[in-house]
Protein backbone atom coordinates (compact mmCIF):
# COMPACT_ATOMS: atom_id res chain seq x y z
CA UNK A 1 0.00 0.00 0.00
CA UNK A 2 1.06 3.61 -1.03
CA UNK A 3 0.37 6.65 1.03
CA UNK A 4 2.14 10.49 1.44
CA UNK A 5 4.23 9.24 4.75
CA UNK A 6 6.62 11.26 6.55
CA UNK A 7 8.28 8.56 8.37
CA UNK A 8 12.03 7.62 10.13
CA UNK A 9 13.57 4.60 8.87
CA UNK A 10 16.75 3.20 11.18
CA UNK A 11 19.42 0.86 9.63
CA UNK A 12 21.33 -1.27 12.01
CA UNK A 13 24.27 -2.51 9.68
CA UNK A 14 28.15 -3.23 9.74
CA UNK A 15 29.43 -0.22 8.42
CA UNK A 16 31.26 -0.27 4.99
CA UNK A 17 32.39 2.28 2.35
CA UNK A 18 29.51 2.79 0.32
CA UNK A 19 26.87 1.93 2.64
CA UNK A 20 24.48 4.58 2.73
CA UNK A 21 25.15 5.41 -1.39
CA UNK A 22 23.48 1.58 -1.81
CA UNK A 23 20.00 2.48 0.88
CA UNK A 24 20.10 6.04 -0.96
CA UNK A 25 19.88 3.99 -4.08
CA UNK A 26 16.95 1.97 -2.92
CA UNK A 27 15.14 5.09 -1.22
CA UNK A 28 15.43 6.93 -4.85
CA UNK A 29 14.24 3.62 -6.67
CA UNK A 30 11.18 3.66 -4.23
CA UNK A 31 10.45 7.39 -5.15
CA UNK A 32 10.64 8.30 -1.63
CA UNK A 33 12.96 11.64 -0.60
CA UNK A 34 15.43 11.59 1.70
CA UNK A 35 14.94 14.61 3.96
CA UNK A 36 17.21 14.36 6.32
CA UNK A 37 20.44 11.74 7.37
CA UNK A 38 22.36 10.72 10.49
CA UNK A 39 24.94 8.11 11.05
CA UNK A 40 25.90 7.14 13.75
CA UNK A 41 29.63 5.60 13.05
CA UNK A 42 31.39 3.05 14.91
CA UNK A 43 31.83 -0.85 13.33
CA UNK A 44 27.68 -1.53 14.40
CA UNK A 45 26.59 1.79 13.16
CA UNK A 46 23.11 2.68 12.73
CA UNK A 47 22.04 5.47 9.73
CA UNK A 48 18.75 7.21 10.77
CA UNK A 49 17.49 8.13 7.32
CA UNK A 50 14.11 10.85 7.39
CA UNK A 51 11.79 10.23 4.74
CA UNK A 52 9.25 12.12 2.89
CA UNK A 53 6.73 11.05 -0.01
CA UNK A 54 4.42 8.89 -2.05
CA UNK A 55 5.98 5.13 -0.93
CA UNK A 56 5.15 1.63 0.62
CA UNK A 57 7.34 1.97 3.68
CA UNK A 58 7.07 -1.52 4.47
CA UNK A 59 7.89 -2.68 1.32
CA UNK A 60 10.74 -0.34 1.20
CA UNK A 61 11.87 -2.22 4.92
CA UNK A 62 11.97 -4.60 3.33
CA UNK A 63 14.20 -4.03 0.66
CA UNK A 64 16.88 -2.55 3.01
CA UNK A 65 16.91 -5.50 4.94
CA UNK A 66 18.50 -7.16 1.99
CA UNK A 67 21.00 -4.64 1.77
CA UNK A 68 24.45 -6.29 2.11
CA UNK A 69 25.69 -6.14 5.85
CA UNK A 70 22.18 -4.58 7.36
CA UNK A 71 21.21 -6.41 10.62
CA UNK A 72 17.94 -4.63 11.14
CA UNK A 73 15.42 -2.03 10.16
CA UNK A 74 12.83 0.07 11.77
CA UNK A 75 10.26 1.98 11.08
CA UNK A 76 9.84 5.57 13.54
CA UNK A 77 8.39 8.48 13.56
CA UNK A 78 9.87 11.48 11.73
CA UNK A 79 12.25 13.90 13.97
CA UNK A 80 9.58 16.41 12.32
CA UNK A 81 6.84 14.39 14.35
CA UNK A 82 8.19 14.17 17.32
CA UNK A 83 10.44 17.72 17.77
CA UNK A 84 8.48 19.81 14.66
CA UNK A 85 9.95 23.71 14.45
CA UNK A 86 12.40 24.83 15.90
CA UNK A 87 13.04 28.24 17.37
CA UNK A 88 16.87 29.46 17.40
CA UNK A 89 18.37 31.46 19.88
CA UNK A 90 21.66 32.55 19.98
CA UNK A 91 24.10 35.47 21.70
CA UNK A 92 24.66 36.19 25.10
CA UNK A 93 24.55 33.88 27.52
CA UNK A 94 22.42 36.12 30.42
CA UNK A 95 20.16 37.45 27.25
CA UNK A 96 19.85 34.16 25.62
CA UNK A 97 18.42 32.48 28.72
CA UNK A 98 16.01 35.33 29.03
CA UNK A 99 14.76 34.66 25.32
CA UNK A 100 14.37 30.87 26.32
CA UNK A 101 12.41 31.38 29.43
CA UNK A 102 9.83 33.40 27.21
CA UNK A 103 10.08 30.91 24.04
CA UNK A 104 9.82 27.47 26.17
CA UNK A 105 7.15 29.03 28.34
CA UNK A 106 4.47 30.16 24.83
CA UNK A 107 5.84 27.00 23.16
CA UNK A 108 4.65 24.39 26.24
CA UNK A 109 1.24 26.73 25.62
CA UNK A 110 1.26 25.69 22.06
CA UNK A 111 2.72 21.78 21.99
CA UNK A 112 -0.29 20.95 25.02
CA UNK A 113 -2.72 21.98 22.12
CA UNK A 114 -0.63 19.45 20.03
CA UNK A 115 1.94 21.29 17.97
CA UNK A 116 5.46 20.50 18.41
CA UNK A 117 7.44 23.55 18.50
CA UNK A 118 11.69 22.79 20.09
CA UNK A 119 14.01 26.08 21.49
CA UNK A 120 17.30 25.42 20.66
CA UNK A 121 20.27 27.51 21.90
CA UNK A 122 23.77 28.07 21.48
CA UNK A 123 25.73 30.62 23.79
CA UNK A 124 28.35 32.31 21.56
CA UNK A 125 30.10 35.64 21.09
CA UNK A 126 32.55 37.47 18.66
CA UNK A 127 31.26 38.79 15.37
CA UNK A 128 32.93 35.49 13.42
CA UNK A 129 31.49 32.91 15.29
CA UNK A 130 28.20 34.66 15.14
CA UNK A 131 28.21 35.27 11.81
CA UNK A 132 28.91 31.94 10.87
CA UNK A 133 26.52 29.95 12.89
CA UNK A 134 23.75 32.37 11.95
CA UNK A 135 24.48 31.60 8.41
CA UNK A 136 24.87 27.90 9.42
CA UNK A 137 20.90 28.29 10.30
CA UNK A 138 19.86 28.28 6.86
CA UNK A 139 21.43 24.33 6.88
CA UNK A 140 19.74 23.17 10.18
CA UNK A 141 16.89 20.88 10.03
CA UNK A 142 13.39 22.51 10.80
CA UNK A 143 14.65 25.91 12.02
CA UNK A 144 12.26 28.41 11.61
CA UNK A 145 12.92 31.33 12.78
CA UNK A 146 15.93 32.73 14.79
CA UNK A 147 16.43 35.48 17.65
CA UNK A 148 19.30 37.31 18.42
CA UNK A 149 20.03 38.14 21.89
CA UNK A 150 22.83 40.37 23.01
CA UNK A 151 24.09 44.05 23.78
CA UNK A 152 25.82 45.11 20.65
CA UNK A 153 26.02 42.81 17.07
CA UNK A 154 26.70 44.24 13.96
CA UNK A 155 29.25 43.88 10.86
CA UNK A 156 29.19 40.81 9.27
CA UNK A 157 26.58 39.30 11.72
CA UNK A 158 24.20 41.28 10.35
CA UNK A 159 25.05 40.60 6.48
CA UNK A 160 24.38 37.24 7.33
CA UNK A 161 21.02 38.39 9.17
CA UNK A 162 19.79 39.31 5.59
CA UNK A 163 21.46 36.32 3.63
CA UNK A 164 19.24 33.91 6.39
CA UNK A 165 16.33 36.25 5.59
CA UNK A 166 16.38 36.60 1.77
CA UNK A 167 18.14 33.11 0.40
CA UNK A 168 16.69 30.73 3.47
CA UNK A 169 13.49 32.31 3.87
CA UNK A 170 14.12 32.01 7.98
CA UNK A 171 12.64 34.75 9.91
CA UNK A 172 15.23 36.71 12.40
CA UNK A 173 14.01 38.85 15.60
CA UNK A 174 16.84 40.98 17.09
CA UNK A 175 16.30 42.22 20.57
CA UNK A 176 17.20 46.13 21.06
CA UNK A 177 20.67 46.44 21.12
CA UNK A 178 23.46 48.43 20.00
CA UNK A 179 24.83 47.69 16.55
CA UNK A 180 23.40 47.35 13.22
CA UNK A 181 21.49 44.12 13.50
CA UNK A 182 18.32 45.54 14.77
CA UNK A 183 17.91 47.22 11.43
CA UNK A 184 18.94 44.51 9.49
CA UNK A 185 15.97 41.84 11.37
CA UNK A 186 12.65 41.15 10.63
CA UNK A 187 11.09 43.08 13.85
CA UNK A 188 13.16 44.78 17.25
CA UNK A 189 11.76 43.66 20.59
CA UNK A 190 13.17 45.40 23.59
CA UNK A 191 12.05 42.65 26.46
CA UNK A 192 13.94 39.45 26.00
CA UNK A 193 10.84 37.17 27.49
CA UNK A 194 8.77 39.11 25.16
CA UNK A 195 11.05 38.30 22.34
CA UNK A 196 10.92 34.54 22.78
CA UNK A 197 6.78 34.50 23.39
CA UNK A 198 6.77 36.47 20.14
CA UNK A 199 9.45 33.99 18.28
CA UNK A 200 6.93 31.03 19.31
CA UNK A 201 3.62 33.18 17.98
CA UNK A 202 5.69 33.66 14.64
CA UNK A 203 6.02 30.05 13.60
CA UNK A 204 2.77 28.58 15.34
CA UNK A 205 -0.24 27.02 13.77
CA UNK A 206 -2.30 27.96 16.93
CA UNK A 207 -1.30 31.71 17.51
CA UNK A 208 -2.58 34.75 15.67
CA UNK A 209 0.09 36.12 14.40
CA UNK A 210 1.03 37.85 11.12
CA UNK A 211 5.00 38.56 10.41
CA UNK A 212 3.98 40.72 7.46
CA UNK A 213 2.25 43.33 10.07
CA UNK A 214 4.69 43.32 12.35
CA UNK A 215 7.37 43.58 10.22
CA UNK A 216 10.18 46.85 10.47
CA UNK A 217 8.45 47.31 13.69
CA UNK A 218 9.84 47.99 17.59
CA UNK A 219 8.12 46.28 20.43
CA UNK B 1 46.15 17.53 -0.21
CA UNK B 2 44.24 14.69 1.66
CA UNK B 3 44.22 15.13 5.46
CA UNK B 4 42.07 14.28 8.50
CA UNK B 5 38.62 16.76 7.95
CA UNK B 6 35.47 17.16 9.15
CA UNK B 7 33.48 19.65 7.09
CA UNK B 8 30.36 20.79 5.58
CA UNK B 9 29.82 20.17 1.79
CA UNK B 10 26.25 22.42 0.39
CA UNK B 11 24.88 21.35 -2.55
CA UNK B 12 22.99 23.70 -4.99
CA UNK B 13 21.55 21.82 -7.54
CA UNK B 14 18.07 21.09 -9.39
CA UNK B 15 16.18 17.95 -7.67
CA UNK B 16 16.05 15.10 -9.39
CA UNK B 17 15.37 11.37 -8.36
CA UNK B 18 18.98 9.42 -6.88
CA UNK B 19 20.42 12.93 -6.54
CA UNK B 20 21.45 12.17 -3.45
CA UNK B 21 22.52 8.45 -4.18
CA UNK B 22 24.88 9.99 -6.88
CA UNK B 23 26.52 12.72 -4.56
CA UNK B 24 27.01 9.47 -1.99
CA UNK B 25 28.61 7.06 -4.34
CA UNK B 26 31.51 10.08 -5.29
CA UNK B 27 31.97 11.13 -1.18
CA UNK B 28 32.19 7.04 -0.89
CA UNK B 29 34.61 6.59 -4.04
CA UNK B 30 36.97 9.54 -1.99
CA UNK B 31 36.76 7.05 1.44
CA UNK B 32 34.56 10.43 2.99
CA UNK B 33 31.83 9.16 5.48
CA UNK B 34 28.41 11.05 5.35
CA UNK B 35 27.71 11.83 8.94
CA UNK B 36 24.83 13.63 8.00
CA UNK B 37 22.51 15.17 5.02
CA UNK B 38 19.97 17.77 5.03
CA UNK B 39 18.25 18.05 2.41
CA UNK B 40 16.39 21.43 1.60
CA UNK B 41 13.55 20.34 -0.97
CA UNK B 42 12.37 22.35 -3.82
CA UNK B 43 12.96 22.53 -7.83
CA UNK B 44 16.01 24.44 -6.61
CA UNK B 45 17.33 22.33 -3.55
CA UNK B 46 20.30 22.50 -1.61
CA UNK B 47 21.59 19.42 -0.03
CA UNK B 48 24.27 19.73 3.24
CA UNK B 49 26.31 17.31 3.65
CA UNK B 50 28.15 16.49 7.14
CA UNK B 51 31.82 14.99 6.16
CA UNK B 52 34.15 13.10 8.07
CA UNK B 53 37.52 11.07 7.19
CA UNK B 54 40.86 11.43 5.07
CA UNK B 55 39.90 13.05 2.04
CA UNK B 56 40.60 16.17 0.08
CA UNK B 57 37.60 18.39 0.09
CA UNK B 58 38.64 20.54 -2.77
CA UNK B 59 39.03 17.24 -5.34
CA UNK B 60 35.77 16.03 -3.96
CA UNK B 61 33.89 19.67 -4.49
CA UNK B 62 35.27 19.79 -7.86
CA UNK B 63 34.16 16.18 -8.64
CA UNK B 64 30.79 16.77 -7.14
CA UNK B 65 30.45 20.08 -9.30
CA UNK B 66 30.80 17.96 -12.11
CA UNK B 67 27.38 15.78 -11.46
CA UNK B 68 24.62 16.10 -13.08
CA UNK B 69 22.21 18.95 -12.21
CA UNK B 70 24.30 20.62 -9.67
CA UNK B 71 25.04 24.17 -9.75
CA UNK B 72 27.13 25.00 -6.91
CA UNK B 73 29.23 23.58 -4.32
CA UNK B 74 30.08 25.37 -1.44
CA UNK B 75 32.45 24.22 1.61
CA UNK B 76 31.51 25.20 5.27
CA UNK B 77 32.25 24.61 8.86
CA UNK B 78 30.71 21.38 10.05
CA UNK B 79 27.85 21.74 12.02
CA UNK B 80 29.87 20.47 14.67
CA UNK B 81 31.99 22.63 15.00
CA UNK B 82 29.56 25.22 15.17
CA UNK B 83 27.26 24.11 17.41
CA UNK B 84 28.72 21.83 19.08
CA UNK B 85 27.68 19.28 21.66
CA UNK B 86 24.15 19.42 22.61
CA UNK B 87 22.50 19.10 25.71
CA UNK B 88 18.55 18.17 25.35
CA UNK B 89 15.96 18.99 28.11
CA UNK B 90 12.49 17.81 27.61
CA UNK B 91 9.29 18.13 29.88
CA UNK B 92 7.06 20.34 31.64
CA UNK B 93 7.93 24.00 30.29
CA UNK B 94 7.92 25.64 34.14
CA UNK B 95 11.08 22.89 35.38
CA UNK B 96 12.27 22.98 31.56
CA UNK B 97 12.76 26.79 31.11
CA UNK B 98 14.45 26.69 34.73
CA UNK B 99 17.05 23.79 33.58
CA UNK B 100 17.60 25.99 30.73
CA UNK B 101 18.57 29.16 32.86
CA UNK B 102 21.38 26.89 34.64
CA UNK B 103 22.17 25.31 31.43
CA UNK B 104 22.79 27.96 28.92
CA UNK B 105 24.81 30.20 31.59
CA UNK B 106 26.90 27.55 32.12
CA UNK B 107 27.02 26.68 28.49
CA UNK B 108 27.98 30.13 28.10
CA UNK B 109 30.78 30.04 30.31
CA UNK B 110 32.26 26.88 28.64
CA UNK B 111 31.46 28.60 24.77
CA UNK B 112 33.56 31.50 26.03
CA UNK B 113 36.67 29.62 26.77
CA UNK B 114 36.36 27.87 23.12
CA UNK B 115 33.85 25.14 23.63
CA UNK B 116 30.58 24.55 21.69
CA UNK B 117 27.95 23.54 23.37
CA UNK B 118 24.28 24.21 22.27
CA UNK B 119 20.93 23.58 24.39
CA UNK B 120 18.10 22.43 22.54
CA UNK B 121 14.58 21.73 24.34
CA UNK B 122 11.24 20.59 23.73
CA UNK B 123 8.21 21.25 26.11
CA UNK B 124 6.10 18.11 25.90
CA UNK B 125 3.79 16.42 28.22
CA UNK B 126 2.04 12.66 28.41
CA UNK B 127 3.92 9.07 28.83
CA UNK B 128 3.52 8.42 25.04
CA UNK B 129 4.96 11.44 23.78
CA UNK B 130 8.01 11.75 26.12
CA UNK B 131 8.95 7.75 25.73
CA UNK B 132 8.84 8.69 22.25
CA UNK B 133 10.45 11.93 22.48
CA UNK B 134 13.12 10.01 24.75
CA UNK B 135 13.65 7.23 22.21
CA UNK B 136 14.48 10.32 19.35
CA UNK B 137 17.46 11.61 21.16
CA UNK B 138 19.34 8.57 20.09
CA UNK B 139 18.79 9.50 16.45
CA UNK B 140 19.62 12.92 16.78
CA UNK B 141 23.35 14.44 15.27
CA UNK B 142 25.92 15.47 18.40
CA UNK B 143 22.82 14.81 21.12
CA UNK B 144 25.78 14.09 24.65
CA UNK B 145 23.10 14.41 27.66
CA UNK B 146 19.67 14.48 28.17
CA UNK B 147 17.61 16.12 30.88
CA UNK B 148 14.20 15.22 32.03
CA UNK B 149 12.13 18.27 33.88
CA UNK B 150 8.82 17.57 35.18
CA UNK B 151 6.63 16.38 38.53
CA UNK B 152 6.05 13.10 37.39
CA UNK B 153 7.28 10.51 35.22
CA UNK B 154 7.38 6.71 34.32
CA UNK B 155 6.04 4.19 32.95
CA UNK B 156 7.34 3.46 29.17
CA UNK B 157 9.30 6.95 29.78
CA UNK B 158 11.85 4.69 31.80
CA UNK B 159 12.04 2.00 29.56
CA UNK B 160 13.29 4.92 26.90
CA UNK B 161 15.72 5.88 29.31
CA UNK B 162 17.36 2.95 30.12
CA UNK B 163 17.44 2.47 26.39
CA UNK B 164 19.02 5.63 25.53
CA UNK B 165 21.82 5.30 28.30
CA UNK B 166 22.48 1.15 27.40
CA UNK B 167 22.16 1.43 23.74
CA UNK B 168 22.87 4.86 22.49
CA UNK B 169 25.24 5.59 25.43
CA UNK B 170 23.70 8.79 26.29
CA UNK B 171 23.31 9.74 29.78
CA UNK B 172 20.28 10.85 31.78
CA UNK B 173 20.23 13.22 34.31
CA UNK B 174 16.33 13.97 36.16
CA UNK B 175 14.86 16.51 38.11
CA UNK B 176 13.88 14.95 41.95
CA UNK B 177 9.95 14.40 40.48
CA UNK B 178 7.45 11.55 41.49
CA UNK B 179 7.27 8.11 39.22
CA UNK B 180 9.32 5.75 38.58
CA UNK B 181 12.37 7.63 35.72
CA UNK B 182 14.59 8.87 38.77
CA UNK B 183 15.48 5.63 39.33
CA UNK B 184 16.17 5.07 35.65
CA UNK B 185 18.50 7.93 35.54
CA UNK B 186 22.30 8.49 35.76
CA UNK B 187 21.77 10.88 38.72
CA UNK B 188 19.22 12.92 40.39
CA UNK B 189 19.31 16.98 40.76
CA UNK B 190 16.59 18.43 42.98
CA UNK B 191 17.00 22.25 41.79
CA UNK B 192 16.32 22.52 38.00
CA UNK B 193 18.89 25.19 37.38
CA UNK B 194 21.72 23.12 39.04
CA UNK B 195 20.31 20.36 36.87
CA UNK B 196 21.04 22.16 33.98
CA UNK B 197 24.43 23.55 35.19
CA UNK B 198 25.50 19.51 36.16
CA UNK B 199 24.25 18.24 32.54
CA UNK B 200 26.87 21.25 30.88
CA UNK B 201 29.66 20.41 33.38
CA UNK B 202 29.00 16.69 32.39
CA UNK B 203 29.92 16.80 29.01
CA UNK B 204 31.94 20.33 28.90
CA UNK B 205 35.73 19.26 28.01
CA UNK B 206 36.75 22.59 30.07
CA UNK B 207 34.77 21.13 33.39
CA UNK B 208 35.90 18.65 35.91
CA UNK B 209 33.00 16.61 36.54
CA UNK B 210 33.25 13.07 36.16
CA UNK B 211 29.90 11.33 35.72
CA UNK B 212 31.21 7.72 36.98
CA UNK B 213 31.03 9.06 40.15
CA UNK B 214 28.05 10.68 40.51
CA UNK B 215 26.32 8.10 39.41
CA UNK B 216 23.20 6.78 41.08
CA UNK B 217 23.30 10.20 43.24
CA UNK B 218 20.53 12.23 44.09
CA UNK B 219 21.85 16.15 44.86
Amino acid sequence: MSHMAQIGISVLAEDRPGLLRDLAAHVAEFGANIEAVHHDPGAHTEIHLELDGDFDPFALRDKLLRVSSVHRVEITDSAGAIFGKRVIVMGGGAQVAQVVLGAVSEADRHNIRGERISVDTIPLVGEARLAEAVRAVGRLPRAKILVLAGSIMGGDISNAVRELREQHGVPVISLAMAGSVPAAADFVVTDPVQAGTMAVMTIADTAQFDLARVRGMRF
